[in-house]
């Protein structure tokens, strides 16, 4: 059973909407269709474009599994140091259980700290008690609040 | 006093520095030198660099007295919506507590919003209790845990 991890291409969106979805806060916001909704095909492409930034997906035996995006941050904080921003980490249901999700996010890492990054950070809803658990077994801290303001409201 | 707003520029790093050390916590982190370290210019150059990331000053009578970064983030969640990242806030000590801050979050969240985001997100140390307020009271609500984890120990 060995993984492997790649960069997400536009064959994978169904898979990639499929692990969107299969979570209980995922549900309620993303739309499943075959073929998948043309926005998930240039959300992906933004992402490409961009050399800062990266979906990357898990397999394991040929199949998508897991999938994460890497974003670097470039600031002036910390003495000009490059960051990197953790988002979106989902693990199909079938596939839970077995360690693929510590084995992504240590991927994730691996490769922010091959970048020069000096930080990792993310935001997990306060509600995924259990995520939280995960990411301090993986060293994390939660020092921070994280806040958001929705803009589609009004 | 009209405030103005506007990108960053390599003239401006000496004062942006300046703001980042006058901080709690950015006192210990950032070194301040005449003139400034080198690692400054170059985080400012890959932010100009990168047609996703804004540093913006906030200017009263020709000085400069507050900075902040918006970061676009794409993404595939939420029907390839995208986001606005904030990140170092901060306002010149001379000029706190006269709605500085306010107006340039403000002027952060409009730019976010023309450029389509669906959300803005940003974390605040859970010891700066009077950010809390301060971005609740413009609307943010504190859902997430922030995690960081630090690449420079070892």
């Amino acid at each position: 059973m060995t993984i492997t991890f790649r960069e997400a291409e536009p064959r994978d969106v169904a898979a990639i909407v499929a692990m969107l979805a299969d979570d209980m806060l995922g549900a309620a916001r993303e739309t499943v269709s075959d073929p998948p909704d043309p926005r998930y095909f240039a959300g992906l492409e933004a992402i490409r474009a961009n050399p800062h930034d990266h979906l990357i997906l898990a397999e394991q035996d040929g199949e998508v599994v897991a999938c994460a995006q890497l974003t670097f941050l470039h600031g002036l904080s910390r003495q000009g140091a490059v960051r990197a921003l953790i988002e979106g980490v989902r693990v199909a249901s079938s596939a839970r259980g077995g360690g693929i999700g510590a084995e992504l996010v240590a991927h994730l890492v691996a490769m922010a700290r091959e970048g020069g990054a000096a930080m990792v950070q993310l935001t997990s809803d306060k509600s995924r008690t259990r995520a939280h658990a995960f990411y301090e077994r993986l060293g994390f801290k939660g020092t921070h609040l994280g806040m958001k303001l929705d803009l589609t409201g009004g």
